[in-house]
């Protein structure tokens, strides 16, 4: 089930200013509470880190650790945003969960931890 | 290995004025320091020069000393901005990496140097 | 060789207001100053004239003049921004160079002259 | 040859607000006044109209009568837009010509006469 | 785990003619039988009954009892294929997976069961 | 409920020879047998008339019809298909349906009656 | 009302081989015979002549002249073609209507005249 | 006026083998001959030369010979065809002009010499 | 250096019939044997399996194994041919690799084991 | 000047079955024999070698040797044409040229060389 220790940091390689870190994982799954279906979405995770970075393949078996957890959207979003920032204590992080959608209703959920440090550049910038 | 020895410079044509300059490289690989294993991204360098420049080929051969290093995707951002901003000393920078995912993650760090001059052509503007 | 003289202007028809002049130029050539090699790229002028408008086929015999001189993209950049200048006076300018790459980099290098006049159009915008 | 003694109005309908108009003209020719080559443009009309709106089919004719003049691109822009401007006393309008291109060079040139009214759609919204 | 018998069957409403029918599921998940990481795929059925068909919602719960099985792509394909076809005994069967990819590398399995009939519709056909 | 007496013809304007007619219906509901939740499709007919061809709006009302019947997706698909060419007696007639999907799956079905014609445009041709 | 006495012929300035004519009107309208509302469509004309073409403003006028008929889109088709097979007798025709829809319906009819000759490009072919 | 003496040849540098060659001119005009408006049209030449080859510059003042002539756009195919064909005695030819549309309707025709080798690139092939 | 015995095989799940398997790495890196430089491509296998299928992982860890090579992108093409082709003795196997270009060319090789049977899905069928 | 000494090969890796190469060089240019401009294409190599293969760098040297020549289109293409096959001796071979026009006209011309060997994959095919 959900497991926050499976998450693993490293030191910040450039602690001194600010800079954006974005990790997009298009293969999340957990399952609906009341029904028990599985639910297929897409998290962004984007973040100024301060004194720690969260090692990629620990967040990839963290996200994992959800496929059995019966948890709806909103929390799913929360508990992610929660358990990376007791972590990480961020700068600055933004969450976003995007789901696929069930009985033919796509949902969005954005949740965010501190103010937005200026002249970051934009979401999507540089694609 | 990691060698900002094989930077070269030239003198900045037109040191007087600010102008913008934006080199694109899809073609970079390192390795995972935790797995080993090969990862490749595209390297986006935008900068505003003040007394130089970095030369292309110096650029590309540098980019490839990466080739056996293990970094992580985060230190690999902050490094290629430090080796440059030590080259040149530009008046602004930012340095752009995006990786194709490992694990069902894509990732993309970008990080600065300075303040970005008033007046510059947006990214992308121009295409 | 890179001849400025081959650029020839003719008056503004409209020299009392403010208005917007773009050139695309898909076939540029020069050559690389430290290979030989050549390089291909597309060269973006806009402008606002004074009393003096570029003739078009003079600035083709002009971008032609390169072809065989060795040169940075930056100085590229510049001393076409430079001869524009010299020639006619605008208002304001902004030269584009994009190269299509070597060794896998894509460039693209912006310098300006002069302030942009307020209530002009977008670039891009008409297309 | 030219002529603006073509062009006919009617009386704008709803005098008493703002509102644009758009007209996209995608077949428009003249002379190149060096060459005596045709070049061939789309020429785009956009105003706000004030007491007189331009009539369609005289528009048609007007644009047909630049067919065998010999004028630059800056000059046929200026041109239209002066014409326009005497005949409607618009409260906004702009004209952009794009040309197919001639040596390898596409442009385009816009020229304006009068503050854009705010509130106004973009251009090119609601396509 | 995987179970065949969540798989129901209703009579084929009009048996006594070839016609084609298509179900697509994007949301399939399995697990490596190597690494234990889950698998992420799209399901493509395509077929002909001839005196049953498969009901669509417990095609669905039966792909679900994927989830916690480890299996290569090439079983999960021809287990699916094999599953169907002694459900339903259909004229003409073919079952495509397509995978997002592990290690940087996406695959697809086609599986077939019967000769496809003449004067069926091309797949794609209609869209 | 499905009535297909809500069906009218017309005398085929030109019965002496084959020719194609195409009608696509974007907007068709039903419910689900089994969850009585509702579905939603698009319903491609083409066929060759012989004596009769069927009228529009009668059509459309006909579809109309589906909406509160709880039916499978095949079912409707030969339903239509049944009805049609009960009232018509074509020479050839195919029915495709196409669902919007329910729990993760899109699906489509069609079924034919009689032998294609030589000689007939290709579906989609003349787009 | 309809009146084919507005088609007007010229000579085919090349009878001795075959070629492929084309001519697609987008700005078509009739009236439903049932409900009396207007109906719009596009008509594309595909033909080989024989001794004589139809002129192009004629034939524009002949499709306005169906503006106020009520008239079935099955009958259109099939009277166009007669109508354009009686002036011309030319070697093949296709005549196809597509109408953007009523009550969600789209709908297209394609009706023909002989036999295509052999060694003509695709409909479509050199776009 | 038509001017089939602007028309150049050179030898065919490599009679000896069938090769395809395809010149697409996009900037053509002629005029209506009933109402004395501008047509514009795009001229696309493919042919497989025998003992000669158009040469490309004659080609276009040719085209451009057009401007002034009231011509059918049937009888411009089956010129362009003729004079080509004249000039040049190709083993295989094909003349396809297309029209912008005049009166809401857009025109296309092809017309052939000769019988197309076999072993030919399809038209659009290697784009 | 390039190690086949990295490859490993897992027993054919459906060896009696005939099915495709599709897999596509776009993570391959090489050496030019000229330059030293690397080389970026994208590694497409087709194969019908007889009694064995090659192993995703184990296939990804040799593709990794050329990352040092300094080989020709021919020699890259049939070498993978050859090693898969030693390993799985497939029914009909089909290698293709595409390369991003050097010099401002880009590369595409395709080398094949066996005949293709029939009745197989084409390439990109299903996508 | 245009020099096939620069063209070197090497033994082809797998001479015992025929496979498919093809290099596409966008970057190509040479001057217009009659006015002295210089003129863009792109050449499109495909062939199934015998006992040699081209070296890519060579044809990078090769290609770039046109830079100073007057050469019309056509023969480019056969000169490009006969000396790969005098190089080579290739089973099969085929050459297009694409350009990117001079006075609006666009060309494309294709020569081959032997037969197309059956089973090859067609052209475009796999991207």
């Amino acid at each position: 089930m959900i497991d926050p220790d499976l998450l693993e940091c490293f030191d910040n390689p450039a602690p001194q200013g600010a800079y954006l870190i974005e990790h997009t994982a298009e293969e999340f799954t957990s399952l609906c509470p009341r029904t028990g279906h599985p639910d297929f979405g897409t998290i962004i995770l984007r973040y100024v880190p301060d004194r720690l970075c969260v090692e990629l393949k620990s967040l990839k078996l963290y996200y994992q650790s959800f496929r059995d957890a019966g948890i709806f959207y909103e929390a799913v979003t929360n508990r992610i945003r929660d358990d990376l920032v007791n972590l990480m204590q961020p700068r600055w992080l933004e969450l976003t969960t995007q789901w696929k959608g069930r009985g033919g209703i796509r949902s969005r959920i954005t949740a965010t931890h501190g103010t937005r440090p200026d002249n970051l550049p934009e979401p999507g910038h540089g694609r």
